[in-house]
């Protein structure tokens, strides 16, 4: 069971815009055990269209096209496929409304041209799109092979998969049902973790569950995938491995599926009735700027003092002048007073704190770069620890991050 | 003169990675007025590959294939296209030199498998890797046509397109020479912006001059192309045209090519020998991690003092408890307190500060979410600007920091 995907429009051809549809797509295919074989980008062209329709047909049960459906006169994939499969174009009452709803809730009046996008060949189905003019296309081809034609817009296309294709794909294609599951880690290397996990990892083969380890800077996610008939059967097998790996390494699970650690570590404030504030050195904001990009994070977050220079560590979060000669900004004494004195300053409950040599310069023999401490206080008293997180200066910052914001989550766990 | 992009290797086709590759290629390719035709992305399986390349050398002058070049043995790329050709592979030295000089500044020895990356099929030539193991190839086909393979690590492939095969491509197809330039524009959006420089736009047709509107949030770029035999006249007409834009837009105009925002004002600051620190309320610490990934920022930053919290407004930095009272936390007056609270509490030049209803709650009839107050305090006195970004968050906390970080950039050039 194949698919593959035709991308159409020259912006991608130039590389005016970045191609992530396809990665999306073929995610979502994958999850109903759907493989697919190729991706084409090609231009908004007929013949070009035509010639990888054909051959994508010739080769794949299910194909997909995005692009190329707008109301304007560069676009013509709708035009094409409703000649390439003999079907004329009919206007579609349905369509038609929705997208005057549409242009009703705005100050100006519909052009006439969007009239164009209520035409639907006569044969295809249409699949409705929530969020735009464009129907999708459900376009049966012989052989139960199916062609289906979405807009471009990411987040249209996203509406139209989620909400109907993905049933819709899975039901035409009578595909077995395949489940996954997510674990989030943090704290370790992907090889490290192999070590630690490689006997469950040995009995996942027991039940026919695959295992892919997805390495990201200061994250490991783990994906578990079965397929199979009895859906209920998956599900209490996958549950039961990921209750193993939880027992075999709680430390070091944060989270499941798509959430992200800030999301993590917010839900985890709210439920302890907790607030934070960061004192930053090393990683210069980007804390502050991951907790602060979470709608409704001000009802946990404070704030940040962002001290950079040595000066600010002393005035606003009441470092030792004498530490910071002794024992240097990078140090566990220092972020220790860093993380107290915010958590004072601000007066939260818990208050975290990094001060390291993000790079490429500024690195010693005794602290090379990538050498970054980092420390929570909180009503249990104040944690510290001390990362090396490589040369680069970017991975720095986030892993710097990442680490202290699980530090932190263990503190509001242990503390509750 | 078509080009065409095979990726190969299954982790695009699961949808594990985006292939930003192909963009970067197109582009730069572009450059040298030399069109994608089509980019296809297929699994490591050798009837795929030998299926892929047969068709694109069928249309395509130049063929360009990255990934499946590693030492393990689910990379089969080189073997492929070795065997395809006809061309036994043969022991490079200087590969092998290089591949044992990565090694040798490592504390492991060289796994053996990695002598296999120095094997290069007799007859193509290699493209010397930097970066990395796997040497490029160039592969020489009848009719003038070139095959190009080339790791698929984004850095890798990167280094070996910037420092050889730019040049070399051009030399090969003799492509007439293509200029740009880019002026990055802030301020006002794409609309406002075509309104202002019609008449200028107009009158790049005299020099056969193409201009692209390249929007992203809070910044347009400009960019100019044109191509010719005589580079020196080309080269004089783009400097007049953009000559004549900086005399038309010139508060919009903040920097040229790939800088950024950041960087210009980083360069601009330590032109002028002068320091900053910032008071963020909405934009929530970006601005800080925006300046503070650049290296070296600490000679000009000091610190951010993140007051999400309206009492961190006041204990931190001396806003009246009052005018958030009288006036809300996003207005004039408090943000004008920001900013030159941070100035003079951090003690430098220049002071810059946000407040704003960043969404997609908490705004009202009178403030509706995206309006952002913004102030610059330095020498010269504190100004103040309003902003209306828009619904969505993370937009408008990156609209809010570059236009206060343009507000900056002119401060400084005004002062000194």
């Amino acid at each position: 069971m194949f698919a593959e995907i035709i991308t159409i429009g020259d912006e991608i051809l130039i590389g005016q815009i970045i191609d992530t549809n396809s990665a999306w797509i073929a995610q979502q295919l994958n999850h109903i055990g759907i493989r697919v074989h190729q991706i084409t980008s090609i231009s908004d062209k007929r013949e070009h269209i035509e010639e990888a329709v054909e051959t994508a047909l010739s080769r794949a049960d299910l194909v997909i096209t995005t692009g190329g459906l707008g109301p304007t006169r560069d676009d013509i994939t709708k035009r094409t496929l409703a000649d390439y499969f003999g079907m004329p174009l009919v206007m579609n009452n349905d369509v038609l409304k929705h997208v005057e709803s549409l242009f009703a809730t705005r100050d100006t009046p519909m052009p006439e041209v969007n009239r164009y996008q209520a035409l639907v060949p006569e044969g295809s189905e249409v699949i409705y799109n929530h969020n735009g003019t464009a129907p999708g296309m459900w376009f049966p081809v012989k052989g139960n092979k199916v062609l289906v034609s979405m807009p471009g817009v990411p987040y249209e296309m996203k509406g139209l998969v989620s909400d109907t294709l993905i049933e819709k794909w899975r039901a035409h294609f009578n595909t077995p049902s395949v489940k996954h599951r997510t674990i989030l880690t943090q704290g370790v290397g992907e090889s490290n973790l192999m070590g630690m996990i490689d006997k469950w990892e040995d009995s996942l083969k027991d039940y026919d569950i695959k295992l892919a380890y997805l390495p990201s800077p200061g994250v490991v996610r783990l994906r578990l995938s079965v397929s199979g008939e009895n859906e209920e059967l998956i599900e209490t097998r996958l549950n039961q491995k990921v209750a193993e790996l939880k027992q075999l390494i709680p430390e070091l699970i944060f989270g499941y599926g798509t959430e992200t650690m800030e999301e993590v570590v917010g839900n985890t404030l709210l439920e302890a009735n907790s607030t934070m504030a960061s004192a930053e050195s090393c990683t210069g904001g980007y804390l502050a700027h991951l907790i602060t990009r979470i709608p409704g994070s001000s009802r946990y977050y404070k704030g940040s003092v962002v001290a950079y220079d040595d000066q600010v560590k002393v005035k606003q979060l009441g470092v030792f002048e004498s530490h910071l000669q002794h024992y240097g900004a990078v140090s566990e004494e220092v972020v220790r007073q860093m993380a107290e004195g915010v958590r004072q300053q601000l007066g939260t409950d818990f208050g975290v704190a990094t001060s390291g040599i993000a790079g490429p310069d500024g690195g010693t023999n005794e602290k090379p770069v990538g050498t970054v401490w980092m420390a929570v206080s909180g009503p249990n008293g104040t944690i510290t620890q001390k990362g090396n997180f490589g040369n680069h200066r970017e991975r720095n910052i986030r892993k710097a991050t990442l680490t202290v914001l699980n530090m932190l989550r263990k503190e509001i766990l242990r503390g509750s």
